[in-house]
C-alpha cells in the first residue's frame, strides 16, 4: 500500500472515529460531491467496520449545480425539495451522524446572476432550518472535512501541473489534519484534550483584557464580562464527543465591541472577494477601526471595513499556536476551514452568540448590551507569528503570560 | 466534435425528448450511477434546453451497494428510507418525469448472502410500491436506458482491452437505440408509428393461433380470447406520449397457457444464471414443455424448466423483425433491455396481466381462467431468424402471412 493510500484511509478513519465518532448501530449520513467517490467509499467501509448500521450518501455535483444556474428558469430557484429536508430531520431525530465532505470549486458560481444564488440559498436555508438547528445546538454529531477538487488545488498551487496540484493539496490536508501521523486518532485525542484544557483555563481566568505584542502590533483587546471561550470538539445530546470541524486548532471568543485599542499588523495575506490583501495594518480606537494601511489591496480592505457599521469592529478573537500543523504547511488554502486554523487571528464583523453566556437565546439588543458586535460580514485575518507575545490581564490588573514566541505560555 | 460526443448528445436528447418526452416547466428526476456522470450532465443540459424547470438527480453507486451488503449488520437490510419513497411519490404526483439510467455490473452481487438481497428487495419494494404503481399504470412519463459500465462491457466483449470494450459497447448502444442516425428523434417517431400500426393491426385481427415455421421449428401458439398486443411508446395521464424502454422493438402478448404445440429451436444462445445454453430445442404438448434438448447447457435449461409448475409453460410471445438495429449488431448484451429486442422470442414462465383485457385488476384465478400463465420466473429466449415465417390463423380458420423471411409481411 502506498503512503498516499495509507494516509487516505487514516483520514477516512479519523472522520469516522473522531469527526462524527460513529457509534455501534448508528446511521452515518454523508454529504459529498460525486468527484470524491473514492474517498467516500473508504469512509463507508471505515464506518461499517466501526459498527455503523447504515451509510446513506447524499451525492451532489458541482457541474449539475452550475448547469442549473445557467439554464433553469427563474422559478426553479424558489423551490427546495421539502421531502428531502424532512428526510434529514427524520434521520437527525433517529440519531444519525452527519459528515459533510467539501471539495469546493472557488470559482463555481463566477458570473452567475446573484439573484438566483440568493433565491436558492434562501429556499434551501428555509427548508433545512430545522435540521440546521439540530446541528447548531449540537444535538447531533456532525463533522465537516475537506477533499481536494482540481479547481481548488489549482487555486492553491497555480504553478504546478494538474496532477501535482491535487497530490500536493492532499498532502497539505493530511498534514493539517494530522492524518500523516502514525496514529491520528490518538493524536486527535491529545490535541482535543489540549484545546479543552486551554478553554477551561481561559474560562476560569475570565481575563478582562488581552494584550498583543509583535513587530507592528501593540493591541489591547477587552473581553465582555460574560465571554465564553470555545474550542475543540463538542458533545451531542447523548454525551458522545465529536469534532465538528477538521482541522480545528483555534480557541476563540468574542471581544468587547468598543474595547479594542492600538495597532495590529497582519502576518499572512488575506484573500477577499478574489483579491489578495497583503501586509496590512489596522488601527483601533474604542473598538472602531480608524485607520487602514496595506502594501497591496488597500482599497479592497477599505471596502470590506465599509461594508456596514459592524464591519468597523471586531467580532472574534482566536488563539492558535504558531507551531500548528496547518501553520507549518505555510500554505494559503483559500478555504476558511484551514486558513482560520493557521494562526492567531481576529475577525472583522459579526460575533458568535454562543461566545456570550446565555447568548444563544438573547435578542440582538441584549447581545449588543453584552458587548457582542453585529454585522452581515465575518472575515478572519491572521496576525500570529513566532514573534508574538500575548498577556492576559485579570480584573484586578494582574498581568499573566498567555503566549510567548507564538506559542502557549501555560 | 467527435462522432462519439455527437452520438452521446443525440442519445441524451433522445432520452429527454422521446424517452420521457419532457414538457415545458416539468421536473425531470434522473436515477443514475455516479459512474455515468458525464452522460447525466448531458441529459440535464438537454432537459433544461427542452424547457425543464428542474433536473433532480438521485445518484447511486455500485461499490457502496456492495460494501453495504458485505459489511452492514443484518438489520440494515430490513429498512428503506421512507422519506425518500415519499419524495418519489410527491414528485410523481407533482407531474415529474422519471429517467432511469442503468449501467449494471452483471456480477455485482456475486457471492452475497441471498437472504440479504431478498430482504433489501422486499424493503425497497414495499416502500416504493405506490410510486411503482404510478409508473406501471403509465400515470407518469418514465423511461429506462442503459449506459456502459466497465464490468458490463467486459462481459460483452471479453477479448478486447478495457478501453475498446467500453467504446464498443457505446457504439452498440448507439446503433441499437438509433442514436447513430442523422435524426434519431425523427427515426423514433417513425419507429414508434410502425410499432403502433402493428399493434393495432394485430389487436384488430384477434388471431386465434400463430404458426411458426423455420429450420428446427414448427410450432402452433394459441392466443387467449382476451389477449392484447402491446408495443411501442405509451401515453401518460395527461396524454403526453413517452417510451418506457429504449430500445424497444417488440410487439408482444401472452400465449394461451395450454395452447402451445410442436417444436421450437433457439436462434441465439441464452445466458441464464451465469451459464450459456446453446442450440436448444423445446417440444410442447398442450402448452407444457415435454422435451428439452441442448447442444450446450442442457442441465441448466432443464433446471430452469423445473423451477415451478408455471415454468413448464410459456408466458410471452413477442414479434421482432430480424432486420432490427439490435439484431444487426449481432451482439449478446447479457441485458434484457437489449437482448429481448433482438429477435422473435418467447418467455418461459409468468405472463403479464396487462396482456389480457381487464387483466390489471383480475385475481390470479381469473387470469388463469383467461389463459395467462403464472410463475415466479420469466425468461426470454430467442427464436427468430432470416428464415422464419409466421402465419396468423383467425377464428374462422383463415391463414394470413404475418412474417416472411424474418420480417413483417404486412
Ligand atoms: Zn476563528
Ligand atoms: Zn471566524
Ligand atoms: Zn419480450
Ligand atoms: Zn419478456
Amino acid at each position: 500500500m502506498t503512503t498516499f493510500i495509507q494516509n487516505l484511509e487514516k483520514y477516512a478513519d479519523l472522520a469516522v472515529r473522531v469527526g462524527v465518532n460513529i457509534q455501534k448501530g448508528q446511521t452515518l449520513v454523508v454529504n459529498a460531491p460525486i468527484s470524491t467517490a473514492d474517498f467516500v467509499r473508504k469512509v463507508a467501509k471505515s464506518a461499517y467496520e466501526a459498527g455503523a448500521k447504515n451509510v446513506h450518501v447524499e451525492w451532489n455535483d458541482d457541474e449539475l449545480t452550475r448547469t442549473k444556474f445557467d439554464l433553469a428558469p427563474d422559478e426553479a430557484f424558489n423551490e427546495y425539495p421539502v421531502w428531502k429536508a424532512k428526510g434529514f430531520e427524520e434521520m437527525a431525530e433517529g440519531g444519525a451522524a452527519f459528515l459533510s465532505i467539501v471539495a469546493s470549486n472557488p470559482d463555481l458560481l463566477k458570473g452567475v446572476d446573484p439573484n438566483r444564488i440568493a433565491a436558492a440559498q434562501k429556499a434551501a436555508g428555509q427548508a433545512m432550518e430545522k435540521y440546521r438547528s439540530y446541528a447548531q445546538a449540537d444535538k447531533i454529531s456532525w463533522c465537516v472535512i475537506a477533499v481536494p477538487s482540481k479547481e481548488w488545488a489549482a487555486k492553491v498551487f497555480p504553478d504546478l501541473t494538474e496532477e501535482e496540484q491535487t497530490n500536493k493539496l492532499w498532502d497539505a490536508i493530511f498534514q493539517a489534519t494530522r492524518s500523516d501521523l502514525e496514529d491520528p486518532v490518538q493524536a486527535w485525542r491529545e490535541h482535543n484534550a489540549t484545546l479543552h484544557s486551554k478553554v477551561d483555563y481561559l474560562n476560569n481566568k475570565k481575563y478582562k483584557t488581552l494584550h498583543y505584542k509583535a513587530p507592528g502590533t501593540d493591541l489591547k483587546v477587552d473581553l465582555p464580562e460574560k465571554h465564553i471561550w470555545i474550542g475543540g470538539g463538542g458533545q451531542n445530546e447523548q454525551g458522545v464527543p465529536f469534532v465538528a470541524n477538521m482541522p480545528t486548532e483555534e480557541v476563540f471568543t468574542t471581544p468587547q465591541k468598543d474595547g479594542v485599542n492600538g495597532v495590529v499588523t497582519s502576518s499572512k495575506p488575506l484573500s477577499y472577494g478574489g483579491n489578495l490583501i497583503e501586509n496590512f495594518t489596522l488601527t483601533f480606537e474604542n473598538g472602531r477601526i480608524i485607520d487602514v494601511k496595506a502594501e497591496a489591496g488597500e482599497d479592497t480592505l477599505k471596502r470590506l471595513v465599509e461594508t456596514d457599521e459592524g464591519s468597523h469592529y471586531l467580532g472574534e478573537v482566536a488563539l492558535v499556536p504558531h507551531n500548528s500543523p496547518i501553520s507549518n504547511t505555510n500554505i494559503i488554502f483559500f478555504n476558511t476551514l484551514f486558513d482560520e486554523n493557521a494562526s492567531n487571528h481576529f475577525a472583522i464583523g459579526n460575533a458568535y452568540a454562543f461566545c456570550i453566556e446565555g447568548g444563544k437565546t438573547m435578542s440582538k439588543e441584549d447581545l449588543a448590551k453584552n458587548g457582542a458586535n453585529s454585522s452581515i460580514t465575518h472575515v478572519d485575518f491572521m496576525v500570529g507569528s513566532a514573534e508574538m507575545d500575548i498577556d492576559g490581564i485579570t480584573a484586578d490588573g494582574t498581568v499573566e503570560p498567555l503566549f510567548r514566541n507564538g506559542s502557549w505560555a501555560f
